[in-house]
């Protein structure tokens, strides 16, 4: 933490595909956006969890994988130049004297803003963490919950534990990057993707991968930082082993936590924000909305497309509270086209008005 | 008319973006629908008025076209199998003593359900018609205001009016079927796609179509049906002109009417439909809603992406209407895949469980 305030029209905390659209809409209206999100990626659970699978309730999309969705929600948003915090989960809110809210990250970082949009999904996902002693005095000293840089690790020599699909994935991407990767799980089946079973087992023949299996990572050594972890087979002789690591990632899963949000004094119920459904979607804290999984209202659904109508509306409630003098005339894109805050502009063909001859002219 | 009665779960009124995407969440819930159009196709505004303007504003796309979102609408409500009633519009409502609504089109056609959803956009689109006299006597008799069905002119002689897009389309289209077309137009100019504009001169060139500008049809002539319309050049001499032909298609736009569904005893308010929209988007007639552009709302935005969301929240409770003593557990299409009337299935791939050799034991 630098002291530096991110300062932005509207703070989005969660980068989930509602999050994101909201970017959208706010973008229309000429509102800048910042968003902040626990996880290294946008995406939220459809780049976590379930980027592969598919996803069959998109309007307009008979089917669509939920990391392309992300992927066409990122490209939809480009032209407003979105400020993103990943990584960090937003902890505290203060409102400030001049209506601000000031929102800072659980690294510190601190963000200003008028309006905070809270699009947090099914909350921040917390990584499961392995049952060692000392874990804190390694994290981020080598001890990773999830994968920020895979470069981080060129050359490196990385311990991975873990039997789902994160495991496997990242097992067969840093395979290619690490100097060496040792992946180690407590039962010997796998629970992910066939091809990324696959491939796996094609690096653990082709000596590209060790993988120790039925086993448990038990200890962390070092000093300062991770210098080896203590692995126990987990056949009859309960072998101890230590392997020398920079670094030591469990990927164990991810549970979503409401968190510090729960603190924020929001009405909650069960387990999420109650909002204003009959008009804005803000919650009992006037400037603070909630939109998608996080929220709720009589009749919610938690559904992609319920989260993309809420942004919708709360954007243009936003605008009224950040210019509250300035009355805003929507405008359909198809008619007024998208204009970028980097100077990109998207509008649709005019039609031409054109004589055309007949043919006796024509033949004169 | 041949007073059989179409019975479904949900009749859908009006098949613009909302009403199609309104069959796919119905069909989740195991409700058949049947929809009601005024035009002669799917789509609504999208497909008769820019089905080759881009939109921005669909999440999801950063940029597609009209026509192309209706046509991935129609492909994603594929395997609910919806019925269509087109090119009829809706013109009265009565309920039955069983609860049941029944809506009898402007040719008679009965619909029975119980549960009515009016997605009517900004209404019904009726043609502007031309100021000529005894329209009524020709109308369906060689007379009509769009096309349904082009089929119906194979080697047919056709006069079309108008100068915009419906006008250069259609005459671009019929010039392969039809024997003959004549485009009349009261100016030299027309306003459409440059493309079509093109077209239409390389067919006036090609001696394919006919072109009359400036000038205007005064007159239809014909006993039973049309045989001839009377074209008044608009030069100086002014000049009749009779031109035989078995049709006469005057395409000079459509306007957005409310139409009968004004009479229906709902509650309007700025020529829309007033709806509930801290529930389920139910008009003030339990058992009617309405979703899209046709209903208002404090804070009610007109866009295609909340009605998508009204049409999902419409389902849920048109779903308990239906089934009254029925609870149903809302399943992700991520997790529950989607299951067609047709008997399709589309489901994501499971994870697999499987065990992954160590290098150790393959070596053995």
């Amino acid at each position: 933490m630098n002291g530096e305030v991110i300062e932005t029209d509207l703070l989005i905390i969660g980068a989930g595909p509602t999050g994101l659209f909201a970017v959208f809409e706010a973008g229309l209206l000429k509102l800048k956006c910042h968003l902040i999100d626990a996880l290294a990626q946008p995406g939220g659970q459809c780049s976590e969890l379930y980027p592969k699978k598919p996803i069959y309730d998109i309007p307009g999309f008979p089917e669509v994988l939920a990391g392309d969705l992300v992927d066409n929600l990122m490209k939809q948003i480009e032209p407003f130049q979105p400020g993103f915090t990943l990584g960090e989960r937003a902890e505290t809110i203060e409102k400030q004297e001049d209506d601000c809210f000031i929102v800072t990250t659980s690294k510190g970082t601190q963000h200003k803003a008028k309006v905070v949009a809270i699009a947090g999904g099914l909350g921040s996902f917390e990584p499961r963490k392995p049952a060692i002693d000392n874990l804190e005095k390694y994290e981020d000293r080598g001890l990773v919950y999830m994968v920020k840089n895979p470069e981080d690790y060129r050359d490196k020599k990385v311990v991975i534990a873990g039997g789902g699909d994160s495991a496997l994935d990242w097992t067969v991407f840093l395979a290619d990057v690490a100097s060496e990767v040792t992946l180690v799980h407590r039962r010997e089946e796998f629970r992910g993707a066939l091809d990324s079973v696959e491939k796996v087992q094609e690096l653990v023949e082709a000596d590209k991968v060790r993988l120790i299996t039925p086993a448990e990572v038990m200890e962390i050594k070092g000093d300062e930082k991770v210098d080896s972890v203590i692995v126990r087979h987990n056949d009859k002789a309960r072998r101890m082993e230590e392997i020398e690591c920079d670094a030591f990632i469990p990927l164990f899963g991810l549970s979503p936590k409401l968190g510090p949000i729960a603190d924020w004094g929001l009405e909650i119920e069960k387990n999420a924000i109650k909002v204003d459904n009959t008009l804005d979607y803000q919650t009992n804290i006037p400037g603070i909305y909630a939109i998608g999984d996080v929220n709720t209202y009589p009749g919610k659904l938690k559904l992609i497309l319920c989260g993309f109508h809420e942004a919708t509306l709360m954007c243009q409630s936003a605008y009224q509270r950040i210019f509250p003098d300035k009355r805003y005339v929507m405008k359909y894109t198809t008619v007024g086209g998208v204009s970028g805050f980097d100077g990109s502009q998207k509008i649709a063909e005019k039609a031409v008005v054109k004589k055309i001859s007949q043919k006796e002219a024509v033949d004169e």
